[in-house]
């Protein structure tokens, strides 16, 4: 029973039979096939962005720090949440493909930013040559607390970001779920609220290892290839990328893998609720749920072989607090099993 | 009929098979998989080195920038051949991922590099403050002229590199070939001719997208960790990338492969050696031949549907150049078609 | 009257002298002189440190950029005050210089830090392959608020930084101005309390543009010589930065000149702290005051030609706030005359 | 006797003067001063160039490398001969500025390149995305083989430069010297000719530690003040830095002192070039000489105190190769001296 994180799933099977239908036949590398251009002809449709440029990589940290670079010069600001995956959970991946950029960290509740908190901090962020330039604002939905942007938030805080000159990335290594999660299509929760360059993940939500950088704007386009070379993420057999998505969005799987993760942290939001002792932390909006439990109902779930990231609360004695991650695959008799040794405790 | 690049063929089924058989349940990510753990084992035991530490990463550039990045300080400077892929085919990402070390160019008949030609730019390099400081030494074999090191001499130039304190790259991008063309074990073409830090290929040689990196030196793995993560190829559903190694190796699959690229290599090689007008510009050792022909020849195996890399040579006039490359899976068929196109003109 | 900072002074007449001793004669460039080596020697007896290396550089984001990076490599976390000169006040000084480590920010009153705070941030600090790995503290004394560390508090913070494994960077840019306020030898506010590489200032204490790096272990220095040159800043005249500090060492000119500053500095706060309506913010333990005042009296004074950095607080409406610095030759007159346009506000 | 360089010589007493003058009262830091605005005007005056931007700065190696950065991004090549200052003398310092740019080295004679070289490299090197872009081309007068370029030659390369899209970079250390050297005033000699960015050199001509970067395109001086900044090199009492500038400028000092190093090369090249034996290597245009010579006479000298960089010919037995600079103050009592010596060999 894996709720670690919803990268220790599976993919289904038809991105397997995409992977064996893309394996025939000697193809140009380096994105310069057929499929590849069908991926960017569908992700162009399905965001109703007929201009938009695709670009396709690896990993969702090489997806968010290419696209920070080519939103900030080296003396520029990236301005996130606290909490950001950005921020915590990429050895620095930004700073480094930025050439040395700094995070510059926003407070707020369940990891989301208020607009107003956002326009406070850029208005007083002094902009002489002895400071870093506020560049970018930096978003994520799902945020790393589980939580869903609604569009008209989204196009709050980048209001104020373009109103102070700073360009739009969105984080969408759990964009399927946010798109469920709200029932905004694509286009309203990308570039119709001022986003200006969305990673759209693909790894989390059912593929191997397929991340889309959808660039609104294509001028920034030639940049983004001569760095995503510069950082070795041209994948040659570029074909294999472009399967997996395809497949992804072939009949709309991507929004029904992400439904189903969606529906499996309900579930177990629910459960978990109805326990004495647990409180979730967070809004579940999506698959992601952050319990505060006692240290025993977490040890017993261990014990039951019930995987999530968790640890003692420093400022709770004899609580732990966790992150459980449902998945496009999670079954309800899974999450019924660990529902049972939670109330077992 | 593709000799563009042994990037443009597909995976063997093995290959497809290994991935599905991986697909089944949820494990670990980031490497700490069964699987994962299997590989490392396995390439132990091939190059007898039950100390090295192996990392995988999705593209050859992200190989070869992160080894070398464990081998030079920015402030050092990369020897190699004039003609070296992490020189002219990487777009400068040595550079990037290295913090800005300098490679420092030799040349080389047929992309080799003399051990007399090195020892004499070490012992001429300066070494003051105002000098970058020689710090690695980046060989390739197959070189990118198509010809093989043989262990004798990689082992002759690692000498010298280490005498003058300087450690050794190989860039293993077809290191497979290299194998079948010299004969010499993994372990004689490795460390046991001083390399430190080998890239073995797996994507040219049936592979979708997955490169080992074998550190000789375990204590260099933590330090190609952080820069591993940091630049984007962690990837988290490991597994993919331990698979395909795994079905590679498995039953030698992996030279077996490469000796069909080689045979098919020798077989266009000499089928073009016999057609008058046609010259060979370095040795084939392997599976890449770089002709100088006529232009209409080149001109008639494009009509003809044949793919290569190729261009008007600019010191002879009404002639091309052209680099052809065989692959695991070309056939003879392919090759007397296109032989029979150069034969008719 | 020029309160607006200590680097808007001129230099006393010794170090002009100094200079112009320093004129005659062809003499070896880049630190090979004389008086570079008697500039080394006399800050290690000053230091009581016979084995440091003294790197000299002009300007103090250069000395605390290039001394940062010999503390943290790229994926390295740089913990600091969140007003610290290097996070506010060096345009990503210290991100260029290290390749992108991470300043990560502490809360303070007064702008100190407290052990207690640096260590539950660094015991909680994750160090998996996905964080930025936690590499040095970086102290400031005089702090940004015009506060002292006394040598205890400092050795308590480096105790702390040492037993997570950090290094203990000081920005000294007025360490001449915290010895004054402290009463502590050289030897006890530096390596005495644990600093493992100073940044001793002299720019703002009477030199042109000089400031001198002390590496307490010397095998850092090598580095830091690769780095300076690298970065520009190993002067090739550099008898000039030495003949600077040789007159400012002198007769423990520098002493003298910040314990005037110092002065001149609890002049202005006795004066301003019987003013009504005048709040200083921050103790004045040195040169320089953080007052809050009415909006008329800060303009009567901008009026009167007192130059000072300053402006609305937005948090006080009719009020604002301001950094008030005493240089070396800041004269009683001077301060009188503003002190007297405050009380007529 | 020193003629290892000309940064080993002292200041003419104007120099000093005008630091004493400059010594006076508090003024503005960072460039805001009345001096600073004062050496603009002065060389927008002395350039022909009204909308220039001029940027002091304290070495040679931090003009060029910033000059640099602002001319090619992380994935540019920057064009230059192969014995060039930035190549060879400043520790990577243009790899460290620019993020990571690659320096491609073009031969010459005598350290000038032909524009016939140039153009057939620009036109064969490859631009698709696995290469770096040609950006820049960084030329160099006096070059490194102490020979001038005419503004014609200059005016050649700058076309092929900016036909081809790259800008114009000047390394003009002893730019003063080249113009003497040439008769062509300071505007023939940098924007006529089709100079972006010139680094006009002080240091090496009577001055402290004082560089000038003239952008002729002002457009560009934004981003080169915060990479200034960044890089360390904005100094905060920059009055200093634009005294010296100012002492240099007035009644063409700096024209004079350069006219006397040039006249001193003169008569130690007339000299040397009578004397057995001794074969001067490249033309002398300036202040500089290459002699080879019998490595016993070479002994001779060091043994009179006559001091230079050289060392053994490694490809001529019994010889060595030398280098020898001549400087404002250079005596003819000192080279009449160095002849003597030479002389008795």
């Amino acid at each position: 029973m894996g709720f670690a994180s919803d990268n220790g799933s599976g993919v289904p099977a038809a991105v397997l039979d995409a992977l064996a239908r893309a394996n025939d036949g000697a193809v140009p590398g380096y994105g310069d096939d057929a499929l590849s251009a069908r991926v960017t002809d569908r992700l162009r449709a399905v965001f109703e962005a007929p201009q938009a440029e695709v670009r396709l990589v690896p990993t969702g940290s090489a997806a968010n720090a290419l696209a920070l670079a080519v939103l900030t010069p080296p003396w520029g600001a990236v301005w996130c949440h606290r909490l950001a995956h950005v921020e915590v959970d990429e050895c620095g991946a930004p700073e480094f493909f930025t050439g040395g950029a700094k995070l510059s960290l926003l407070d707020g509740a369940h990891a989301r930013i208020d607009p107003e908190t956002l326009d406070r901090a850029l208005s007083r962020a002094p902009r002489s040559v002895h400071q870093v330039q506020p560049a970018a604002l930096s978003l994520t939905t799902l945020t790393e607390c589980g939580t869903a942007y609604s569009a008209e938030h989204l196009a709050a805080l980048a209001g104020v970001a373009h109103r102070h000159g700073l360009g739009v990335h969105l984080d969408g290594a759990r964009f399927a779920n946010a798109l469920v999660a709200t029932g905004a299509t694509p286009a309203e929760l990308s570039w119709k609220a001022g986003v200006d360059v969305l990673c759209l993940g693909g790894t989390k939500n059912g593929l191997m290892a397929a991340e889309a950088v959808i660039l609104f704007d294509p001028a920034r386009a030639a940049e983004f290839d001569l760095r995503r070379k510069r950082g070795g993420h041209l994948l040659s057999k570029h074909r294999y990328l472009a399967a997996q998505f395809d497949a992804w969005l072939e009949g709309d799987l991507w929004l029904d893998l992400a439904a189903r993760a969606n529906r499996a942290g309900a579930r177990l939001a629910q459960g978990l609720g109805a326990i004495d002792g647990v409180e979730l932390r967070h809004p579940v909006d999506g698959n992601m749920l952050f319990p505060r439990w006692p240290a025993e109902m977490a040890e017993g779930l261990r014990a039951g072989g019930v995987r999530f990231y968790g640890g003692p609360d420093p400022d709770a004695p004899g609580h732990e607090t966790a992150r459980l991650v449902a998945s496009w695959n999670t079954t309800d008799a899974e999450i019924d099993a660990a529902l049972a040794i939670c109330r077992g405790h």
